[in-house]
Parts: structure tokens; C-alpha cells; sequence
């Protein structure tokens, strides 16, 4: 179904009506949170559209995987680590990272890292 | 390859690095421009990211197509029909239009209104 998820944040926390934050507690992973904007409860046949949290310190797992990524960012500022470089980004910055690159997402500043990542919807 | 777009604009004219705008010069459209992302040229196998920017008194085709869209707004604010619907959308609003939605986009408003449009690459 068609659906609009409305901006209620502001820019510290950034949040959208109906869509709920989920902390990630996984190994290799701090301080970091998911929302799913476009995805399963949507109906969303063929991508997924995710917004990440990364926290002052935070950072997500470094690794690889078949799935592509494409990466707008929308809060502040951090770093994407692509293969062996270490690239800094900052508010909307667009970012492909190609399926099996290694890579990882981190905050070494002292405000919110946010940033949309598309994945294709596995089968 | 993996790509990184820096942002290279400002609030009234949004601008990446690496990437052209293309104006929109088809029946139905009206002051709109397209660029694309993450495409073909970084090699994304199944989704395209683009971002469309509709000045003051443009908009989209009225339109009604099998792929879906997944939209965050990033600039202005604007106005979607869904169906027979009319939202009012503003920045970092997230919004799914499922496949085969009559839908358009279209700015009302005296700044632009830009957004990013996630679809499925067509086989």
C-alpha cells in the first residue's frame, strides 16, 4: 500500500510517524540504531529503504555481503570505510557501494551520523 | 564500481558532484530536471536512485506505472497526488508509492521541491 511516513524530528533525532526505532545490539556493532522507511509492512516489492543512527562513537559492522548499497546521507557527518579507504561524508553525499565491498559506516564526531541506505530485497 | 557523489550545492540549488542534470522536457512535465545518482554509470544492478528538483510551478507527469517508488524528500517542500489523493510532503518525508498508483509530484510552492526517487531497474 501506498504510504507517507511524515518527518517529526528535528536535528538532533531524527524520527518519522509510524516507523519505529530499532537498537542494534549485534557483535561489531555500537551505539546504532535502524528504522525501516520502505520495507515489508509497506509492501515494498523490491528494495528496502532503511535510515541509520550512528551514534557519537558508533559504528557499524565492517563487512561484506552480495547486496548493494546506495547511501544518501541526511544528519551530520561521518565516515564509510570502502575496501582498504577510509572516505568522510557529510550531509547529502550520495554513496554506491557495490556488492561485495567491505565496508563500514562510523561516527567519530560528537553529534548523530543519519543516513538512508537502499538494499535489494533479497528473494 | 563504489562511488561516492560529494553534495556540492546549497538550499536553493542542490548539486553532486560527478552528476548532470538533465531538464525534463517531455508532455506533461513542467520545470523539472532529473539526475541520476546511483545508475547505470556506478553499475547498480537492481535499483536507480535519482533525485528530481521541480522549480516553483513545475511537476510530474500524472502518471500510473508498474514500478514502485521509494521517495525522501530532501529540499522545499512539495505536494504528491497518490491515487486521487493530495499529500503535502516536506523535507526528509518518507514516501512509498506502490506500483501501478496513479501518482504525481508537483510544487506549488516560490523554492524548489526536491526529492530522491528509488525504483527497480527494469530487466
Amino acid at each position: 500500500m501506498s504510504e507517507i511516513h511524515k518527518f517529526t524530528g528535528n536535528v538532533n533525532q531524527y524520527e518519522w510517524e509510524g516507523v519505529q526505532s530499532i537498537p542494534l545490539e549485534m557483535e561489531g556493532i555500537r551505539d546504532a540504531a535502524k528504522r525501516i522507511l520502505i520495507g515489508n509492512n509497506e509492501g515494498a516489492p523490491n528494495f528496502i529503504m532503511r535510515f541509520f543512527t550512528l551514534y557519537p562513537g558508533g559504528h557499524s559492522r565492517l563487512e561484506r555481503h552480495s547486496q548493494e548499497h546506495g547511501v544518501m546521507v541526511l544528519q551530520g557527518k561521518g565516515k564509510i570505510q570502502i575496501g582498504d579507504e577510509l572516505f568522510d561524508v557529510n550531509q547529502f553525499d550520495a554513496v554506491f557501494i557495490e556488492g561485495n565491498e567491505l565496508h563500514q559506516f562510523s561516527n567519530p564526531h560528537d553529534a548523530p551520523f543519519g543516513f538512508v541506505c537502499v538494499i535489494p530485497k533479497l528473494d
